[in-house]
């Protein structure tokens, strides 16, 4: 079985986008109380709006996507608190319809309502509605609610702690991902999303979070920012600070995507980083979504480079299925849950 | 010949600390007028304080250093623009002195007195001053003078402009360098300088720059941050926003050096970006000190993953000395006059 662990919902029904342009246009009116109202999708319009996704993975071999909503959308830094639960709620129950129409494709995982200088705490919630009643087997945690300000405290503080309790609780990790950036250094795919992804290693490489939580898990996408083609840095850098050697460091608690998208990209990957540490996935349909002219396929059909790879047999099948059941333990009865409805 | 085209001045004399020390407690008074004095600091002390690096040069077998003030240390966030260019001042004029000690193994490159909110125009003189009055090749140019809030417009903003004009006058480049982090989100050595390069890459591939510039050149530090790594994301973001090709929009303008510590970085950043795009760099004194055990030399002896590398014989020239003459063409006047002066 082949799990793609980072999938965003970046083709759902445009009414989607109409309650967000409402929400938006209601910022502007002085004393307008945010409002939540009911999305007019039906079950036809999810099913036609994932035959990008469906396709993708038949064509590219893949099994099951674990699915989110889209990830430059959250843009936690519109609005207050109570327009980015609203927002959250809509995007987490499309996942949740999506996966219920497709068990066999998607596996949800959830946006949290974050937003800045609210504490993580509120979001603890919708965290545990998605997981006890959506089924969702994780979420994504953004580092940077302020939209590429960095105005919130890094990862390792306290101040994130009683929402890691409550990851551990239910026994799901995060993907750190951040959203839009409404910084204009920041391109928010090419250098906001990269930059999150390098900063947040660097943080959990530099204080001891994995002491106080042995359990906690934290994804790391876009091949883990510019981690890997640094190891030397950061393994010496480890050096230079007495930290534990890298290896030690992320063993149970930190890995890395394989959204990098090109052949030398994941090579070196899947040569730098342990195979135990490393999680397939594609970031399908998503940042980039061209063909490649030197290979004639998807630049991010990353599915063809591992298996273009070196990698032996055992190490492909922790990167294409095992640790992606090791990372989201909830993914195991999802997928029995879903043979069993459908028959299997 | 082999250059280091990236080399700060991490091991000044104390008093130079003295002075900024003095600075930053003075700040605290109110009412306090920024004061300049001279720096107690001998030729002797100079000579004695760059042995590490001379020691450096011959055990690795590198010949000469475009050396800079310590990165980390221009700080340009503390106090306001008259404090910068004290600092500065005394920064470039040390870098004056060991070049002129030293200048077989030494050509400088200077720190400017940037500071947030300050018009970049501000910082014309002091490069001016240092290329035409104390021979320096090159600048360093903060994109952050903020210290890790990015306040200031992207490189690419007509901000930036006056001082492009000056350094296509001068016919100089700039290393595109980030300082100290005041955001806690941001390990300097670890984050925030890999960031400002992916930061820096992606605003250069988005923008019309060197079209308004044909001929400024801009080096960018670490290897290029994490560009190389996800050469193939830049390709195909490129490539859906009807850019040119990576390789024509950084041919006469982007480098990247080679201050990427392992052997499988630096064959991925040679493997990828084309030859003529490189240039020969370690960081040395800076900031990974430390042996690697896995080879048993220094992480920061980059010549030594060049040497080991698949690049041919042609291409190595390129890297180690014929780019740094193409980007830096004020070296060869300087290394005529050191030769002259010496008896070659």
């Amino acid at each position: 079985m082949i799990i793609d662990c980072h999938g965003h919902y970046t083709t759902a029904p445009a009414e989607l986008q109409v309650f967000r342009d409402e929400q938006i246009a209601a910022l502007k009116v002085p004393g307008h109380v945010p409002a939540k109202r009911p999305l007019a999708i039906s079950d036809d319009q999810l099913r036609a709006s994932v035959q990008p996704q469906l396709k993708f993975q038949t064509d590219r071999g893949t099994d099951l996507t674990i699915f989110s909503p889209r990830a430059s959308a959250m843009a936690h830094h519109i609005g207050d608190a109570v327009v980015s639960t609203h927002w959250s709620e809509h995007c987490n129950d499309l996942i949740y319809r999506v996966c219920d129409l497709f068990p066999r494709n998607f596996v949800g995982v959830c946006q949290l309502p974050q937003s800045p200088g609210v504490p993580i705490a509120q979001s603890i919630a919708e965290l545990e509605r998605c997981v006890t009643q959506l089924g969702f087997i994780g979420c994504n945690l953004n580092p940077d609610p302020s939209g590429g300000h960095w105005t919130a405290p890094p990862l390792t503080d306290r101040a994130w702690y009683p929402f890691y309790e409550k990851m551990v609780e239910l026994d799901v990790p995060a993907m750190v991902h951040v959203s839009a950036s409404c910084n204009p250094n920041f391109h928010a795919t090419g250098a906001h999303y990269i930059n999150a992804d390098t900063t947040a290693f660097m943080q959990f490489m530099t204080a001891d979070l994995f002491k106080d939580f042995p359990t906690l898990r934290m994804i790391i996408p876009h091949g883990g920012g510019a981690v890997p083609y640094h190891w030397g840095r950061y393994r010496g850098l480890a050096q230079d600070m007495k930290r534990p050697p890298l290896t030690d460091l992320i063993r149970h608690n930190v890995f890395f995507d394989t959204c990098v998208y090109h052949q030398a990209g994941i090579d070196l990957l899947l040569k730098i980083v342990p195979a135990d540490n490393i999680l397939f996935g594609s970031e399908m349909v998503g940042a980039v979504r061209g063909i490649d002219p030197e290979t004639g396929h998807y630049y991010d059909d990353t599915k063809r480079y591992v298996d273009a790879s070196a990698l032996g047999a055992a190490e492909r099948r922790k990167v294409f299925e095992d640790n992606v059941r090791k990372v989201y333990p909830r993914i195991n009865d999802r997928l029995k849950a879903a043979e069993s409805a459908l028959g299997a």
